[in-house]
Protein backbone atom coordinates (compact mmCIF):
# COMPACT_ATOMS: atom_id res chain seq x y z
CA UNK A 1 0.00 0.00 0.00
CA UNK A 2 1.23 3.72 -1.11
CA UNK A 3 -0.25 5.21 1.85
CA UNK A 4 -0.84 4.42 5.80
CA UNK A 5 -3.76 6.10 7.69
CA UNK A 6 -3.60 6.00 11.12
CA UNK A 7 -7.03 7.12 13.01
CA UNK A 8 -9.41 5.49 15.21
CA UNK A 9 -11.17 3.01 14.00
CA UNK A 10 -14.93 3.62 15.09
CA UNK A 11 -15.29 7.31 14.06
CA UNK A 12 -15.00 9.58 10.90
CA UNK A 13 -13.49 12.10 13.16
CA UNK A 14 -10.48 14.04 11.73
CA UNK A 15 -9.66 11.14 10.03
CA UNK A 16 -12.42 11.53 7.42
CA UNK A 17 -11.02 14.67 6.15
CA UNK A 18 -7.62 12.56 5.29
CA UNK A 19 -9.82 9.70 3.80
CA UNK A 20 -11.91 11.63 1.54
CA UNK A 21 -8.77 13.03 0.07
CA UNK A 22 -7.61 9.25 -0.74
CA UNK A 23 -10.66 8.33 -2.01
CA UNK A 24 -11.02 11.43 -4.29
CA UNK A 25 -7.18 11.27 -5.24
CA UNK A 26 -7.98 7.15 -6.19
CA UNK A 27 -5.45 5.91 -3.75
CA UNK A 28 -5.29 2.65 -2.52
CA UNK A 29 -4.88 3.02 1.53
CA UNK A 30 -4.80 1.06 4.54
CA UNK A 31 -6.95 2.85 7.19
CA UNK A 32 -4.72 0.54 9.89
CA UNK A 33 -6.73 0.89 12.92
CA UNK A 34 -9.56 -0.76 11.24
CA UNK A 35 -7.59 -4.20 10.79
CA UNK A 36 -6.85 -6.64 13.33
CA UNK A 37 -4.59 -5.63 15.96
CA UNK A 38 -5.21 -2.26 14.30
CA UNK A 39 -5.85 -0.19 17.81
CA UNK A 40 -2.39 -1.20 19.27
CA UNK A 41 -0.85 -0.61 16.50
CA UNK A 42 -2.19 2.71 15.87
CA UNK A 43 -1.06 3.39 19.97
CA UNK A 44 2.52 1.50 19.52
CA UNK A 45 2.96 4.13 16.33
CA UNK A 46 1.74 7.56 17.58
CA UNK A 47 4.81 8.60 19.57
CA UNK A 48 7.25 6.83 17.21
CA UNK A 49 9.96 7.75 15.05
CA UNK A 50 11.47 11.39 14.43
CA UNK A 51 8.22 13.04 14.01
CA UNK A 52 5.83 12.04 16.49
CA UNK A 53 2.41 12.70 16.83
CA UNK A 54 0.29 14.08 19.52
CA UNK A 55 -2.80 12.99 18.52
CA UNK A 56 -4.40 10.84 15.22
CA UNK A 57 -5.02 11.55 12.66
CA UNK A 58 -0.98 10.51 11.17
CA UNK A 59 -0.16 9.43 7.33
CA UNK A 60 2.53 7.40 6.59
CA UNK A 61 4.32 7.72 3.41
CA UNK A 62 7.29 7.53 2.06
CA UNK A 63 9.51 6.83 5.06
CA UNK A 64 7.62 9.54 6.81
CA UNK A 65 5.20 9.74 9.10
CA UNK A 66 2.87 13.19 8.89
CA UNK A 67 0.45 14.30 12.02
CA UNK A 68 -1.97 17.15 11.93
CA UNK A 69 -4.97 16.89 9.19
CA UNK A 70 -4.07 19.92 7.60
CA UNK A 71 -0.58 19.20 6.91
CA UNK A 72 -1.84 16.01 5.78
CA UNK A 73 -4.03 18.03 3.33
CA UNK A 74 -1.18 19.65 2.23
CA UNK A 75 1.09 16.67 1.61
CA UNK A 76 -1.70 14.91 -0.39
CA UNK A 77 -2.86 18.42 -2.34
CA UNK A 78 0.60 18.67 -3.60
CA UNK A 79 1.11 15.18 -4.84
CA UNK A 80 -2.77 14.38 -6.14
CA UNK A 81 -3.96 17.71 -7.78
CA UNK A 82 -5.90 18.57 -4.83
CA UNK A 83 -3.98 22.10 -4.76
CA UNK A 84 -2.49 24.55 -7.23
CA UNK A 85 0.81 24.66 -7.45
CA UNK A 86 1.74 28.32 -7.36
CA UNK A 87 2.46 30.07 -3.94
CA UNK A 88 -0.87 31.97 -3.79
CA UNK A 89 -2.88 29.16 -4.77
CA UNK A 90 -1.64 26.53 -2.14
CA UNK A 91 -1.70 29.13 0.99
CA UNK A 92 -5.33 30.32 -0.33
CA UNK A 93 -5.98 26.65 -0.13
CA UNK A 94 -4.46 26.30 2.93
CA UNK A 95 -6.38 29.42 4.52
CA UNK A 96 -9.94 27.62 3.61
CA UNK A 97 -8.52 24.58 5.01
CA UNK A 98 -7.46 25.86 8.62
CA UNK A 99 -11.17 27.78 8.64
CA UNK A 100 -13.16 24.98 8.07
CA UNK A 101 -10.75 23.27 10.57
CA UNK A 102 -11.99 26.35 13.47
CA UNK A 103 -15.40 25.48 12.58
CA UNK A 104 -15.43 21.99 13.05
CA UNK A 105 -13.19 22.82 16.65
CA UNK A 106 -16.31 24.82 17.77
CA UNK A 107 -18.54 22.22 16.47
CA UNK A 108 -16.98 19.54 18.62
CA UNK A 109 -16.91 21.86 21.24
CA UNK A 110 -20.10 22.08 21.78
CA UNK A 111 -20.78 18.42 23.26
CA UNK A 112 -17.66 18.82 25.46
CA UNK A 113 -17.03 22.73 26.37
CA UNK A 114 -15.50 21.93 29.91
CA UNK A 115 -13.16 19.15 28.24
CA UNK A 116 -12.37 15.91 26.32
CA UNK A 117 -11.44 14.28 29.89
CA UNK A 118 -15.16 14.25 30.84
CA UNK A 119 -18.50 12.44 29.31
CA UNK A 120 -21.04 14.51 27.60
CA UNK A 121 -23.24 13.77 30.03
CA UNK A 122 -21.13 15.83 32.54
CA UNK A 123 -21.04 18.72 30.95
CA UNK A 124 -24.78 18.86 29.23
CA UNK A 125 -25.41 22.08 30.98
CA UNK A 126 -22.76 23.83 29.58
CA UNK A 127 -23.34 22.35 26.52
CA UNK A 128 -26.67 23.42 25.70
CA UNK A 129 -25.53 26.86 26.40
CA UNK A 130 -22.34 26.59 24.09
CA UNK A 131 -24.42 24.66 21.31
CA UNK A 132 -27.04 27.93 21.61
CA UNK A 133 -24.47 29.62 20.88
CA UNK A 134 -22.94 27.83 17.98
CA UNK A 135 -26.02 27.01 16.08
CA UNK A 136 -27.71 31.17 16.28
CA UNK A 137 -24.25 32.79 15.73
CA UNK A 138 -21.49 30.67 14.93
CA UNK A 139 -22.69 28.88 11.66
CA UNK A 140 -24.45 31.36 10.16
CA UNK A 141 -21.27 33.27 10.15
CA UNK A 142 -18.57 30.86 9.06
CA UNK A 143 -21.58 30.00 5.92
CA UNK A 144 -21.79 33.54 5.14
CA UNK A 145 -18.15 33.12 4.38
CA UNK A 146 -18.01 30.21 3.07
CA UNK A 147 -20.77 31.36 0.88
CA UNK A 148 -19.23 34.67 -0.09
CA UNK A 149 -16.21 32.52 -0.97
CA UNK A 150 -17.56 30.54 -3.02
CA UNK A 151 -19.75 32.84 -5.41
CA UNK A 152 -20.84 31.29 -8.57
CA UNK A 153 -18.29 28.93 -8.80
CA UNK A 154 -18.17 25.16 -8.68
CA UNK A 155 -15.66 24.91 -6.32
CA UNK A 156 -14.08 27.66 -3.80
CA UNK A 157 -10.88 28.12 -6.20
CA UNK A 158 -12.72 27.64 -9.51
CA UNK A 159 -13.12 24.79 -11.93
CA UNK A 160 -10.61 22.63 -10.21
CA UNK A 161 -11.97 20.88 -6.55
CA UNK A 162 -9.45 21.18 -4.20
CA UNK A 163 -8.72 19.59 -1.06
CA UNK A 164 -10.57 22.15 0.74
CA UNK A 165 -13.62 21.61 -1.07
CA UNK A 166 -14.09 18.17 0.08
CA UNK A 167 -13.30 19.25 3.82
CA UNK A 168 -16.05 21.73 3.17
CA UNK A 169 -18.12 19.04 2.12
CA UNK A 170 -17.31 16.77 5.54
CA UNK A 171 -17.84 19.64 7.70
CA UNK A 172 -21.29 20.52 6.09
CA UNK A 173 -21.99 16.67 5.68
CA UNK A 174 -21.56 16.51 9.92
CA UNK A 175 -23.14 19.96 10.78
CA UNK A 176 -26.24 18.66 8.89
CA UNK A 177 -26.28 15.20 10.89
CA UNK A 178 -25.78 17.06 14.22
CA UNK A 179 -27.85 19.84 13.80
CA UNK A 180 -30.39 19.44 11.27
CA UNK A 181 -32.20 22.55 11.96
CA UNK A 182 -30.02 24.92 12.27
CA UNK A 183 -27.84 23.43 9.45
CA UNK A 184 -31.35 23.01 6.82
CA UNK A 185 -31.70 27.16 7.69
CA UNK A 186 -27.88 27.96 6.85
CA UNK A 187 -27.94 25.89 3.83
CA UNK A 188 -31.23 27.52 2.27
CA UNK A 189 -29.72 30.96 2.95
CA UNK A 190 -26.54 29.81 1.13
CA UNK A 191 -27.71 27.58 -1.90
CA UNK A 192 -25.02 28.01 -3.67
CA UNK A 193 -23.04 25.84 -0.49
CA UNK A 194 -25.95 23.15 -0.61
CA UNK A 195 -24.89 22.66 -4.61
CA UNK A 196 -21.60 22.24 -3.32
CA UNK A 197 -22.33 19.18 -1.05
CA UNK A 198 -24.14 18.08 -3.78
CA UNK A 199 -21.63 18.44 -6.59
CA UNK A 200 -18.86 16.88 -4.30
CA UNK A 201 -21.12 13.91 -2.87
CA UNK A 202 -21.98 13.15 -7.04
CA UNK A 203 -18.39 12.90 -7.83
CA UNK A 204 -17.70 9.52 -8.66
CA UNK A 205 -14.99 8.33 -6.64
CA UNK A 206 -16.66 10.58 -3.52
CA UNK A 207 -19.91 8.83 -4.48
CA UNK A 208 -18.80 4.74 -5.00
CA UNK A 209 -16.66 5.85 -1.39
CA UNK A 210 -19.58 7.36 0.68
CA UNK A 211 -21.89 4.10 -0.58
CA UNK A 212 -19.18 2.12 0.50
CA UNK A 213 -18.28 -0.12 4.27
CA UNK A 214 -15.10 1.92 4.20
CA UNK A 215 -17.57 5.29 5.28
CA UNK A 216 -18.00 4.81 9.01
CA UNK A 217 -21.71 6.22 9.38
CA UNK A 218 -22.09 9.24 11.66
CA UNK A 219 -22.21 8.29 15.22
CA UNK A 220 -22.33 10.16 18.62
CA UNK A 221 -18.42 9.26 19.53
CA UNK A 222 -17.39 11.22 16.70
CA UNK A 223 -16.93 15.50 16.33
CA UNK A 224 -20.50 15.73 14.92
CA UNK A 225 -23.19 14.10 17.48
CA UNK A 226 -26.82 13.99 17.08
CA UNK A 227 -27.95 15.32 20.21
CA UNK A 228 -31.61 16.53 19.42
CA UNK A 229 -31.42 19.42 23.03
CA UNK A 230 -28.20 21.17 21.10
CA UNK A 231 -30.37 21.27 17.70
CA UNK A 232 -32.53 24.85 17.73
CA UNK B 1 6.99 48.45 3.89
CA UNK B 2 7.59 45.04 2.24
CA UNK B 3 4.08 43.40 4.76
CA UNK B 4 1.64 44.86 5.89
CA UNK B 5 0.56 42.63 8.90
CA UNK B 6 -3.58 43.33 9.81
CA UNK B 7 -4.29 42.28 13.00
CA UNK B 8 -6.06 44.03 16.40
CA UNK B 9 -3.82 46.54 17.75
CA UNK B 10 -4.41 46.12 21.75
CA UNK B 11 -3.44 42.69 21.97
CA UNK B 12 -0.36 39.82 21.08
CA UNK B 13 -3.23 37.11 20.13
CA UNK B 14 -3.08 34.92 17.22
CA UNK B 15 -0.95 38.62 15.76
CA UNK B 16 1.64 38.00 18.16
CA UNK B 17 2.64 34.48 15.86
CA UNK B 18 3.41 36.72 12.83
CA UNK B 19 5.23 39.60 14.76
CA UNK B 20 7.46 37.43 15.83
CA UNK B 21 8.51 35.45 12.95
CA UNK B 22 8.95 39.30 11.10
CA UNK B 23 10.84 40.29 13.93
CA UNK B 24 13.40 37.21 14.02
CA UNK B 25 13.69 37.74 10.46
CA UNK B 26 14.58 41.64 10.78
CA UNK B 27 11.62 42.38 8.21
CA UNK B 28 10.00 46.04 8.27
CA UNK B 29 6.55 45.68 8.72
CA UNK B 30 3.66 48.24 9.53
CA UNK B 31 1.41 47.06 11.95
CA UNK B 32 -1.74 48.31 10.21
CA UNK B 33 -4.38 48.51 12.65
CA UNK B 34 -2.12 50.36 15.75
CA UNK B 35 -1.45 53.64 13.40
CA UNK B 36 -4.38 56.58 12.73
CA UNK B 37 -7.03 54.94 11.76
CA UNK B 38 -6.04 51.55 11.75
CA UNK B 39 -8.98 49.50 12.97
CA UNK B 40 -11.14 50.84 10.74
CA UNK B 41 -8.65 49.98 7.79
CA UNK B 42 -8.39 46.45 9.27
CA UNK B 43 -12.19 46.05 9.35
CA UNK B 44 -11.98 47.01 5.59
CA UNK B 45 -9.62 44.73 4.55
CA UNK B 46 -10.77 41.95 6.11
CA UNK B 47 -13.67 41.08 3.88
CA UNK B 48 -11.65 42.44 0.77
CA UNK B 49 -10.34 40.96 -2.37
CA UNK B 50 -10.30 37.89 -4.00
CA UNK B 51 -8.93 35.94 -0.72
CA UNK B 52 -10.96 37.38 2.05
CA UNK B 53 -10.20 36.44 5.93
CA UNK B 54 -12.48 34.95 7.97
CA UNK B 55 -10.56 36.58 10.80
CA UNK B 56 -7.35 38.84 11.57
CA UNK B 57 -4.44 38.11 11.82
CA UNK B 58 -3.69 38.41 7.77
CA UNK B 59 -0.35 39.71 6.36
CA UNK B 60 -0.45 41.56 2.45
CA UNK B 61 2.81 41.00 0.18
CA UNK B 62 3.82 41.06 -2.64
CA UNK B 63 0.24 42.09 -4.07
CA UNK B 64 -1.31 38.56 -1.60
CA UNK B 65 -3.33 38.50 1.22
CA UNK B 66 -2.54 35.90 3.47
CA UNK B 67 -4.97 34.65 6.15
CA UNK B 68 -4.63 32.23 9.12
CA UNK B 69 -1.69 32.30 11.53
CA UNK B 70 -0.16 28.95 10.27
CA UNK B 71 -0.56 29.73 6.81
CA UNK B 72 1.24 33.13 7.17
CA UNK B 73 3.74 31.35 8.99
CA UNK B 74 4.42 28.61 5.74
CA UNK B 75 4.72 32.11 3.63
CA UNK B 76 7.34 33.63 6.01
CA UNK B 77 9.12 30.47 7.35
CA UNK B 78 9.96 29.82 3.53
CA UNK B 79 10.76 33.11 2.30
CA UNK B 80 13.11 34.60 5.43
CA UNK B 81 14.73 30.48 6.44
CA UNK B 82 12.33 29.88 9.07
CA UNK B 83 11.96 26.18 8.63
CA UNK B 84 13.73 23.85 5.75
CA UNK B 85 13.28 23.94 2.60
CA UNK B 86 12.23 20.20 1.73
CA UNK B 87 9.00 18.13 2.02
CA UNK B 88 9.74 16.58 5.21
CA UNK B 89 11.14 19.30 6.82
CA UNK B 90 8.24 21.88 5.93
CA UNK B 91 5.67 19.25 6.86
CA UNK B 92 7.04 18.69 9.84
CA UNK B 93 7.69 22.50 10.63
CA UNK B 94 3.58 22.75 10.17
CA UNK B 95 2.80 20.11 12.23
CA UNK B 96 4.40 21.17 15.02
CA UNK B 97 2.92 24.70 14.13
CA UNK B 98 -0.90 23.15 14.11
CA UNK B 99 -0.02 21.17 17.72
CA UNK B 100 1.18 24.57 19.55
CA UNK B 101 -2.17 26.21 17.89
CA UNK B 102 -3.90 23.26 19.21
CA UNK B 103 -2.68 24.07 22.62
CA UNK B 104 -2.98 28.20 22.07
CA UNK B 105 -6.81 27.28 21.40
CA UNK B 106 -7.01 25.29 24.41
CA UNK B 107 -5.97 27.96 26.87
CA UNK B 108 -7.95 30.48 25.02
CA UNK B 109 -11.21 28.10 25.92
CA UNK B 110 -10.28 28.17 29.74
CA UNK B 111 -12.00 31.55 29.69
CA UNK B 112 -14.50 30.89 26.90
CA UNK B 113 -15.82 27.94 27.18
CA UNK B 114 -19.63 28.94 26.73
CA UNK B 115 -18.65 31.12 23.44
CA UNK B 116 -17.01 34.43 22.64
CA UNK B 117 -20.15 35.82 22.01
CA UNK B 118 -20.46 36.42 25.88
CA UNK B 119 -18.25 37.77 28.41
CA UNK B 120 -16.14 36.22 31.08
CA UNK B 121 -18.08 37.13 33.77
CA UNK B 122 -21.03 35.34 32.47
CA UNK B 123 -19.42 32.44 31.82
CA UNK B 124 -17.21 32.23 34.76
CA UNK B 125 -18.36 28.82 36.17
CA UNK B 126 -18.16 26.94 33.59
CA UNK B 127 -14.31 28.65 32.92
CA UNK B 128 -12.90 27.52 36.10
CA UNK B 129 -14.14 23.44 35.51
CA UNK B 130 -12.26 23.83 32.06
CA UNK B 131 -9.54 25.54 33.55
CA UNK B 132 -9.32 22.57 36.15
CA UNK B 133 -8.55 19.98 33.38
CA UNK B 134 -6.62 22.62 31.47
CA UNK B 135 -4.34 23.19 34.21
CA UNK B 136 -4.23 19.51 35.50
CA UNK B 137 -4.02 17.45 32.29
CA UNK B 138 -3.52 19.44 29.43
CA UNK B 139 -0.85 22.01 29.76
CA UNK B 140 0.90 18.70 31.36
CA UNK B 141 0.22 16.72 28.48
CA UNK B 142 1.37 19.20 25.31
CA UNK B 143 4.65 19.98 27.13
CA UNK B 144 5.22 16.00 27.69
CA UNK B 145 4.98 16.08 23.99
CA UNK B 146 7.09 18.64 23.15
CA UNK B 147 9.80 18.01 25.56
CA UNK B 148 9.97 14.54 24.09
CA UNK B 149 10.01 16.23 20.58
CA UNK B 150 12.36 18.54 21.85
CA UNK B 151 14.69 16.53 23.63
CA UNK B 152 18.35 17.54 23.79
CA UNK B 153 18.44 19.70 20.85
CA UNK B 154 18.81 22.82 20.78
CA UNK B 155 15.58 23.60 18.84
CA UNK B 156 12.75 21.46 17.76
CA UNK B 157 14.17 20.64 14.32
CA UNK B 158 17.97 20.76 15.64
CA UNK B 159 20.46 23.43 15.50
CA UNK B 160 18.25 26.13 13.51
CA UNK B 161 15.63 27.80 14.77
CA UNK B 162 12.13 27.57 13.33
CA UNK B 163 8.58 29.62 13.27
CA UNK B 164 7.77 26.62 16.08
CA UNK B 165 10.18 27.60 18.07
CA UNK B 166 9.03 31.25 18.20
CA UNK B 167 5.50 30.14 18.34
CA UNK B 168 6.84 27.58 21.06
CA UNK B 169 8.55 30.36 22.72
CA UNK B 170 4.69 32.71 22.80
CA UNK B 171 2.92 30.27 24.06
CA UNK B 172 4.84 29.15 27.27
CA UNK B 173 5.28 32.77 27.60
CA UNK B 174 1.46 33.40 27.57
CA UNK B 175 0.81 30.21 29.73
CA UNK B 176 3.39 31.68 32.01
CA UNK B 177 1.70 34.80 32.55
CA UNK B 178 -1.69 33.07 32.61
CA UNK B 179 -0.99 30.10 34.87
CA UNK B 180 2.09 30.69 36.72
CA UNK B 181 1.29 27.89 39.55
CA UNK B 182 0.39 25.13 36.38
CA UNK B 183 2.97 26.53 33.86
CA UNK B 184 5.73 26.58 36.67
CA UNK B 185 5.34 23.05 37.62
CA UNK B 186 5.46 21.72 34.05
CA UNK B 187 8.34 23.87 33.35
CA UNK B 188 10.29 22.15 36.43
CA UNK B 189 9.19 18.46 34.69
CA UNK B 190 10.55 20.00 31.28
CA UNK B 191 14.09 22.10 31.96
CA UNK B 192 14.50 21.74 28.16
CA UNK B 193 11.84 23.60 27.51
CA UNK B 194 12.59 26.38 30.14
CA UNK B 195 15.83 26.61 28.19
CA UNK B 196 13.87 26.71 24.50
CA UNK B 197 12.18 29.74 25.93
CA UNK B 198 15.36 31.24 27.30
CA UNK B 199 17.46 30.56 23.99
CA UNK B 200 14.68 32.06 22.02
CA UNK B 201 13.66 35.23 24.47
CA UNK B 202 17.95 35.76 23.95
CA UNK B 203 18.45 35.94 20.58
CA UNK B 204 19.09 39.31 19.59
CA UNK B 205 16.35 39.93 17.41
CA UNK B 206 13.54 38.56 19.49
CA UNK B 207 15.77 40.38 23.04
CA UNK B 208 15.34 43.52 21.14
CA UNK B 209 11.49 43.41 20.05
CA UNK B 210 11.01 42.36 23.78
CA UNK B 211 11.91 44.86 25.23
CA UNK B 212 10.44 47.95 22.68
CA UNK B 213 7.38 49.58 22.24
CA UNK B 214 6.30 47.36 19.59
CA UNK B 215 5.80 44.48 22.02
CA UNK B 216 2.10 44.69 23.51
CA UNK B 217 2.08 43.74 26.96
CA UNK B 218 -0.23 40.40 27.94
CA UNK B 219 -3.63 41.60 29.12
CA UNK B 220 -7.15 40.48 29.88
CA UNK B 221 -8.33 41.03 26.58
CA UNK B 222 -5.84 38.68 24.76
CA UNK B 223 -5.93 34.65 24.63
CA UNK B 224 -3.64 34.34 27.35
CA UNK B 225 -5.56 36.29 30.02
CA UNK B 226 -4.54 35.84 34.23
CA UNK B 227 -7.54 35.24 36.27
CA UNK B 228 -6.16 33.75 39.38
CA UNK B 229 -9.40 31.78 40.00
CA UNK B 230 -8.50 29.58 37.27
CA UNK B 231 -4.81 28.83 38.16
CA UNK B 232 -4.27 26.14 40.37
Amino acid sequence: MAYELFYWPSIQGRGEFVRLALEEAGEDYEDVARGPGGVDALMAALKEGPTPSFAPPFLRSEGMTIGQTAAILIYLGERHGLAPQDMAGRLWTHQLQLTIADLVGEAHDTHHPVGNSLYYEDQQEEARRRAGDFTAARIPKFFSYFGHVLGDKDYLLGAEITYADLSLFQTIEGLAYAFPQATGRALAQHPNLAALRQRVAERPRIAAYLSSTRRIPFNEEGIFRRYPELDS
